[in-house]
């Protein structure tokens, strides 16, 4: 069974993640860490730990991790997120107690105590604490089976005109994540702005009846009403839990090799992922982007996660 | 009728808008001139006078323009236009002789004399000439109906993972003319990497048995196997006539108000048109970009003049 | 006798390049071009010609050049120049009518219409003019016998730390210059910002006595008084005529090869002039760097001018 | 007693500077971390733990630190150091052991179980440890009691034209370390470049006679010799003890406030400290720069605590 870590800054589609990955029977969630993105780390962190009691997320570890982009000043996306990072429902108190180690350090020793080649990382927020755990500690990088992260896009962006918001808050943590010689998947806004969460989602969620089916609602709710006033979507894309979904089943996505980089030094294009798509991918490309998803599968997925955890 | 100056670097596409601006009967072309881009501007001026040549334009003022880009070194497109530049077809010397004139100020004359709001310009190259036009005599800028140029992508590029050519070669120039208060519609590769010369369009064009024909019909059979072997296209976009038959009717293509700008600062993006196609474009945008173009209709609109010049 | 065209954007040391230019009997002042900078074309080229006026000049072409850097906005320096980019004395109504032609064509037509080997030229404003120039017409960068500019530093900027004036407005057109394969000697800040307008100087200047005596005066008192308030200096240097000097007499200021770049990228140093100080030029360099100036010499032959046109 | 911690990257004259911090008896050395810079990590802290030998420094942790810059590939300085990082002398075999934390977290460990405000930074090299430091635990900003470093230049550069090794190896780090909100105190090339080691200090060292001073002498014999080959130096300047020195008595350095800032993008210039030297500090500028050496009463400390600790 896959072993994953998910990196997060929870966020609304961050909650469907951690959501998906625990309540899933066919991937093991070894460890939670949260990563300032959506909002600050103190607020990701404590929306992480009301999340995993929502869920019943119990013996896995959870650990704050980078409180600020690598290089630049941070950046939070409280217009779509609001001022909680996960306004909308009401956050019960978190009852998990947070882990003593550093996010970075989690993940280092996860990934060092496991088997070489067992421990996925799914990043959903800024790189930051994926990019320090590679350059701290350099024998990470053979022993991970996989990076699958949500960031980035072949074409277009949402924090720009040409930036997807995980990349574009810490560009240079991402260019170290794809510059290192794992196996990094990118699962970017082409796939997951075609995961809406449409009203017969919505509806689909809130029929369970269970308790955490009743918070998810009211996730979407809030993320529902935000992207529409922020960027003018009928119906919000829910990003996250595409990351895991692809981890779970990678049928559901169709993913090719390209060489991927990440532009830091444009005046209008820096945090853009500049993606190669005019041919086949060189030999020994490791870097691999999603092209399309399955929504009505993926929407399965998630549906009978959130029935499980119920 | 409207009257059009086309800025060129022939080119087997720049041909075809040469003879497509000559050969329609709506458009009034009323000044060629030419730029370094897809070969050295002896090269491409030679080159611009052989079609002159072949297609029997005569008291149009041909003027000879920039031999490289603002502020970058050169760089051609030898690999799908040959050493010559138009490499395929025999070039008949040319008949015509150059203006005088350098190409910067024949575009400031011709706009200068002609009514305001009555000229067009179409360039289908690097935007050197264009630019500097714009920055050594201002006034044109309010005096022109227009500039419709072949160049830039919404999505994707060919000369970088990014950039198109005409855009990436110089930039400088590119940034200059999209800034003017002018009113800038790109034709760019989303439109024009689905005006292919397929085998059928190529055969029609030989059909017509007249020399231009013949003529035209043998640059496309060297275009598509240099388009073949370097881009791995089964059949060659023919980019440069799309811009001119835009002019002649605009309802061929489908074209929107969005934002544009040039990326000068890169290190991955460089030459990049960036366009911010996330909401409506805001009041007052003069750059519109083409996102479609009715392919079908394009050709007949191509083969009517080819026949008319015969 | 070195035939030279001062290339000017007047500005109070402007002025006294202009002033030195056409009184020294030992160089042939064949043309004056004006570019925007310190002011808006219309106020330099409208002081350009007011000094003209004061200092008797007759029978040399004006010409109205660039209103504009090349590829950014413009920017201005009022805060040492004033308004009207000559502030402080009364500017005389200009006698002397504009050439018709740009200032971009007479640079090219004085150059190609010379001896070969036989015109300087003096840049004392942004480059956009010389650049252009030799941009539109290439031929006559063989045929400049050397360029001699006041602009940039090898240390430190007044601009920005590290950019001076002339080269932050508008460093495209600076790497352009710099990039040409002629000779370039840079006057920079260096230099310049010794060669101080001293009470002493000034007193020197008013003891003339004469017309022009008074007009220059006057020049000085209102661009101390701007250095101070502006810059903090305790008495202004006066940057322009440096360059001139250095074509009248070599001996007067120390210069050394190196090469030299212009910075375009960078978000703290853009418009840096990058020299190159670690070891002795490689073969073939063809930019030089002054680094010192005999000032008390170089007011001598200020003052001489000055009682020449007396 | 100022506490410091050395973060160093030998070197030859990181050797000088962990001498200079053991030896001086009115500082307190507690802790060594290395740093990919002059050579590879694994060169580096092998020669720390040797020099560590030669020196007789017991009871202070040695922590091996990051292997590359944050974001940049490495870079090295082979032609002044040799193959080593430490060429010349017989390089003993370590005797000490390595601490076993990295030394990211053994600085945030010293500063955080040292009173606040107790413990001074003393980096020598690239600033990828103390960044990732400060990223990492955010509290540490406000307990150390300043950081002196050795790098950058406030004119000129040894890497580049204008950038300094340390910091063009590390651009980003230094960016981050220079941003904190801590005092920081730059010991650039404008210093270090006249603590030179003449054949009059060689001798004072060498006529000492004990085993640390032939050792030191042979560490100058090679660099030397190599600081004449590679950059054309008649003698070496020994940079890093320099900021030590600084620790041990301030008023052996001219330093004052100004604004410093890295640049991370310029084509020419990424790495250059740009330091805002054309007028006062602005109240609360947290940077200071050094621009001057008493250089003979720096080589007297130096040769005072190579006497103590022969």
């Amino acid at each position: 069974m896959r072993k994953i870590i998910v990196d997060c800054d929870p966020g609304h589609d961050d909650a469907f993640a951690l959501m998906l990955a625990w309540g899933n029977p066919t991937v093991d969630l070894i460890g939670v860490t949260t990563v300032a993105g959506n909002q600050s780390i103190s607020k990701v962190t404590r929306n992480a730990l009301s999340v995993a009691g929502v869920c019943g997320i119990t013996g896995v570890p959870f650990a704050r991790g980078l409180h600020r982009p690598l290089v630049r000043p941070p950046g939070t996306a409280a217009s779509v997120h609001g001022d909680s990072g996960l306004d909308g429902p009401v956050l019960p108190e978190p009852a998990l107690e947070l882990d003593g180690r550093h996010a970075v350090d989690l993940i280092i020793d996860l990934v060092m105590t496991h088997p070489p080649g067992s421990v996925t990382l799914v990043p959903t927020g800024p790189l930051s604490n994926i990019a320090t755990a590679a350059v701290k500690e350099p024998a990470i990088v053979s022993r991970v089976h996989e990076v699958v992260l949500m960031g980035g896009a072949i074409r277009g962006g949402n924090r720009t005109p040409v930036a997807e918001f995980n990349i574009a808050v810490d560009p240079e943590a991402a260019s170290i994540v794809f510059q290192q010689p794992w196996k990094v998947t990118m699962v970017g806004l082409d796939v997951t702005h075609t995961a809406l969460a449409t009203p017969e989602v919505c509806a689909r969620i809130e029929e369970l009846g269970t308790v955490p089916s009743r918070f998810f609602g009211e996730v979407l709710r809030f993320f529902t009403q935000a992207y529409l006033n922020d960027q003018g979507f009928a119906a919000p894309p829910v990003h996250d839990p595409c990351a895991v979904a692809y981890v779970i089943d990678p049928s559901l996505l169709t993913v090719r090799a390209a060489p991927v980089d990440v532009e830091l030094h444009g005046r209008l294009t820096t945090g853009m992922t500049v993606v190669d798509m005019r041919g086949e991918a060189p030999p020994g490309c490791t870097t691999h982007v999603a092209t399309g998803i399955d929504v009505a599968r993926f929407w399965d997925l998630v549906l009978d996660a959130l029935r499980r955890i119920g």
